[in-house]
């Protein structure tokens, strides 16, 4: 890309960036007052996420909240309903990633008024790169690996898993089916970000998920 | 976003297209010079193109040369030269797509003079949206999507699957294991493009795989 394109690019990288901070910040501090704990969930598209959500609102019931981000459909939010937990949809209509002004106009509709509420789970649209840039003003930053996509993504995609503070790695159940070397990828991802938790799962036969739960809800209460 | 952020967005967007299309315009006619006929292969990261690649590359040895697009690693580009195939290997060092320039760039250093060379396939960037919106100048755009990512992918990411010219779902292998409804996939594929053509495929265990290099092969011989 020749010299003047890049220039360009970085001038309205910094300040859509430096906009977004401020928005994520006030999220953050929104969300403290209201005493809510808050996960950004980043992935690839048909990683899992929708259906780790799913699992998660049979342990956590009306006390979480979700925020679905995606290109278009209601798809995921209609899918967290009928699990039983309140949904917000926001359709970027095109847009690769959430940004923390979208996630402060979804969240002055949705009602995060109840005693009850302690949890809001934020799905970002699927997409191992985009999303990393962009602080929502969540407490904790999580990334879902799923053992179909192979063991050798992590440093293919640097920019999301050193900036992470957890990797799930989902649908454990496919492992007997694929090459994925389970140890491979934790220890590249330690290598980029030696502080990072590590969960196996699969969120659809439920391996693994009280234990999940169980440390999320342990990092608030 | 607020309006300000989106307008400087569409600015530069707008710039930056523009630019691409004339590059892209000169790597098709390039590529015409020489004969070349050219693929643009996108899908999400682990849906396999790289495995897809690996597989032509048996059928079309020397006659086909390969560019991967990466993030980061040059992991894609030994795998294609270990199946015989000249390799180049672009790192994007954070961009989300490639571009017509980087295309340019790559092909201006490889050896693309060989009286057998017929074929360029070029591996994208493992990313569902942003890729779709740059033309490399290739003559035909295929969509990879595999079957652990769910069949309710195709509607969620409208803006590639509506530009493709091939869908190939991947990884048929799978199809025991999981809940994937090949015909939902590909009704609402041609929901979105009527015209688009189909081929499922395992590119691990072969299945599918000459048939559609015969396809891509009909094309341009």
């Amino acid at each position: 890309m020749c010299d003047e394109i890049i220039e360009q690019k970085i001038d309205i990288t910094t300040s859509v960036m430096n906009k977004n901070d401020l928005f994520a910040a006030e999220n953050r501090g929104f969300l403290k007052g209201k005493g809510i704990y808050t996960l950004n969930l980043i992935s690839s598209p048909g990683a899992g996420k929708t259906t780790v959500l799913e699992s998660m609102a049979h342990y956590f019931g009306s006390r979480m909240a979700v925020i679905e981000g995606d290109i278009q459909t209601r798809r995921d939010a209609e899918r967290i309903e009928k699990a039983g937990c309140q949904a917000w949809q926001i359709e970027t209509g095109g847009a690769c990633h959430l940004d923390a002004h979208a996630v402060k106009h979804a969240m002055d509709q949705m009602e995060l008024d109840s005693d009850i509420l302690e949890l809001l789970a934020i799905e970002n649209v699927g997409n191992l790169i985009c999303p990393s840039g962009y602080d929502l003003g969540e407490n904790l930053r999580i990334g879902l690996l799923s053992v179909p996509e192979g063991d050798d993504k992590i440093l293919k995609y640097p920019s999301l898993f050193s900036t992470i503070n957890v990797l799930v790695i989902n649908k454990m159940d496919l492992l007997p089916h694929l090459d994925f070397d389970v140890d491979r990828a934790i220890e590249e991802c330690r290598s980029l970000n030696p502080d990072v938790l590590v969960f196996t799962v699969s969120a659809k036969t439920g391996e693994g998920m009280e234990e999940f739960c169980d440390f999320v809800e342990s990092n608030y209460s």
